[in-house]
């Protein structure tokens, strides 16, 4: 019976009620974004098939899988990302669902990593995917209801940034150097890795890629460019990924984001299946990982084994966007006080405050009724603390009176309640 | 790349858009139920440390649980139920939280089992629980926010009841009827299995027990009481196990949800660490499994290795009550309209569609704008089927003059509105 450890597995999470009001307040807003988008929710079980995450996902990715079989011996998974399930769920009706569809989910993801700032084990992700169309619109109103959650979340706009690039201006510039297209997806791999490994370690992944030193220098001179004009004027003004990026600038602005949005060459996702417009968010002084990402994956049903379809899509860990929240807002994130907290001084006051309370709640309130009778200090005090707007507090002579005091928990004033 | 399935691993749920309308009827009266009664949110993570699932729960459940180790050789699983992992929460906490408190959890859980009606492998379920105070105003306040949240849900009183018991007046009247109390927990499991088993298979349970033949018939007849008025003829009115009950039914006469209530001397639940009363919700026709159920533990602190700590639980699955909820209200629930659907004709509309669109937006309306022009018959089709109430399709005369016409989806009245 002894030594048993009250803590959670290590790298997974407990939620206390203070935590919750941090989730929630997370949580909320991107439902509530998704929705004034014009999303649908959708969801599926954190388990998966072994077999299907590891057709999609890339070497490093199965390697932190939590696997494991159940008691018939399939071979099951906690899911790393959600993309994968998504595919799998919109090939298994890929020829009756109403292209574009446009979907949300709030998924709970596993990693086995090494912890570091910023990760734990497991994490919940809002997606967002546009699926069915390649018209850039879709690009601009996933970044339209990202941008409407961090404003939900109470985040200002100058604290943070979308950094965006494209694939396929990278592929562009980078053919335009002379590297073949064949090399482009090891050329991303390893772009990726910048800032986490050395520049010479980076080279050298580029030259066991083929790359030679001329080729090298040139893929590091692309990352130098610095605004969509400069990539412009390498890659043309006829180039099809310029013209993109510039429509979705233009539409951002129409949608009244394009203050958040700038130009990032840098911006390269790690995984191998986009092939646009991709996009990274983070805080303005880049203290933290990215708070979220995404991007065009037109080939990523065609992977899983399903019809060719475009496909754009996001994901928004709650970790990261909970310690910027935090950093920029203070931990004293103002509470929305509702409803009411009701107390009494005997147990003879009790059948009175039972039936207030049976009557704010059928009015729609939110009571907290005291489950004992306790003296108005102690009452109040936790009061204080809770959530609740009105404290009600019954004694003998409210009873017999029939009218008790109800007092406001912030501004203090007291008016009267009929029993 | 071929032969991958589409199909989510057995006894798992995939939940499409239109699945979702459901499911998020049911949480979002879970959570608007608990928080209008004042319980305080919480959650952890579904992986669990295996140890502290098998230490708590029987038998029966430790061969259903979901095992594997990570990478680290360490031993978890998917947790069966959220009581453990609340315990050990409370337990890490026990000499700072401010009891009694009340917390609430919408939480998975997994079990490898057959799977019947009303039982996958995981579900979904709200756990409301009250640690700290062995007042029967806690049974009360949590069956009333349970009540609250069928209401919610659609569901009419008279299509269901909560049934009634005490393990205390089951422990006094076999004691009564000269069984040991050291029996008491044997026999409660027995009993428990009534309906699944024969009689004659549970008289084989208590005779392995060492209960004479006597005492095998009194248990039985004791099933036999059919009210609380019986109950106590047998106990005696002084009896503490009637008085408690006779309690909880006046609370709940005061609350509003008397009728729903009903005494049933054959509740049981077959978890064993119940110690008072016990209850279970079921449909009026009893034609499916129980809605929910739950009870008083005083001593399931202990058990995990805390304080002992008087509390009371209960949980509530999302399948019963989808498939009862189906059954009651039929299959087109009503569906909630809000927003607006934008749609235009020509991409020469489109700006005209994304500026309306980015003003209802701001203005905190739900748009769900189309990524591309359609002609009208293909739009208004579309938002007929949508869960928005009003329309706007754009036409180049629309454009040109600035007003265009609203139409409300459910009235079919058409307003106008400014460009």
């Amino acid at each position: 019976m002894s030594n048993i450890s009250f803590e959670a597995p290590r790298g997974m999470r407990d939620f206390y009620p203070e935590d919750m009001v941090w989730r929630n307040r997370i949580f909320d807003a991107w439902r509530t974004a998704a929705e004034h988008f014009g999303f649908q929710n959708y969801d599926a079980c954190v388990v998966e098939s072994l077999e299907l995450l590891q057709r999609k996902s890339g070497e490093e990715v199965s390697e932190q899988i939590y696997a494991f079989e159940d008691k018939s011996g399939r071979k099951l998974a906690l899911r790393p990302e959600m993309t994968p399930t998504l595919a799998r769920m919109v090939a298994a009706k890929q020829s009756r669902l109403p292209f574009p569809i446009k979907w949300y989910a709030t998924a709970q993801c596993f990693r086995y990593e090494r912890m570091t700032r910023g990760r734990k084990r497991e994490h919940y992700q809002l997606n967002m995917d546009i699926i069915g169309s390649q018209d850039v619109l879709c690009e601009a109103e996933i970044l339209g209801a990202a941008v409407y959650a961090m404003r939900t979340m109470g985040m200002p706009d100058e604290a943070w940034r979308i950094h965006v690039s494209s694939r396929a201006l990278l592929g562009e510039l980078l053919a335009a150097s002379g590297i073949p297209e064949a090399q482009h997806p090891a050329v991303f791999i390893a772009l990726d890795k910048r800032g986490k490994i050395s520049d010479e370690e980076i080279a050298a992944l580029l030259r066991a890629e083929g790359l030679d030193e001329g080729a090298i220098e040139k893929t590091f001179t692309l990352l130098g460019v610095n605004s969509l004009d400069e990539a412009a004027a390498l890659a043309g003004e006829n180039s099809p990924a310029i013209a993109n990026l510039r429509d979705l600038f233009a539409t951002a602005a129409q949608m009244g984001y394009a203050d958040i949005l700038m130009f990032d060459i840098a911006v390269i996702r790690g995984l191998s299946y986009y092939t646009g417009i991709v996009f990274e968010a983070f805080d303005a002084q880049r203290k933290f990982r990215a708070i979220f990402g995404g991007g065009r994956y037109d080939s990523l049903l065609a992977l899983v084994g399903g019809q060719p379809t475009p496909a754009v899509g996001m994901g928004f860990g709650d970790v990261v966007v909970g310690e910027v929240l935090r950093e920029v807002l203070g931990d004293a994130a103002p509470v929305q006080r509702s409803g009411y907290c009701i107390g009494y001084m005997t147990d003879a006051e009790r059948p009175a405050a039972i039936a207030l309370a049976a009557r704010l709640r059928a009015e729609n309130e939110r009571v907290d009724l005291s489950l004992l009778a306790q003296k108005p200090k102690h009452f109040f005090g936790k009061a204080g603390n809770s959530a609740a707007q009105f404290a009600v507090y019954l004694g003998p002579d409210d009873v017999a009176s029939g009218v008790a005091q109800v007092k406001d928990l912030q501004t203090r004033e007291i008016t009267k309640i009929q029993l």
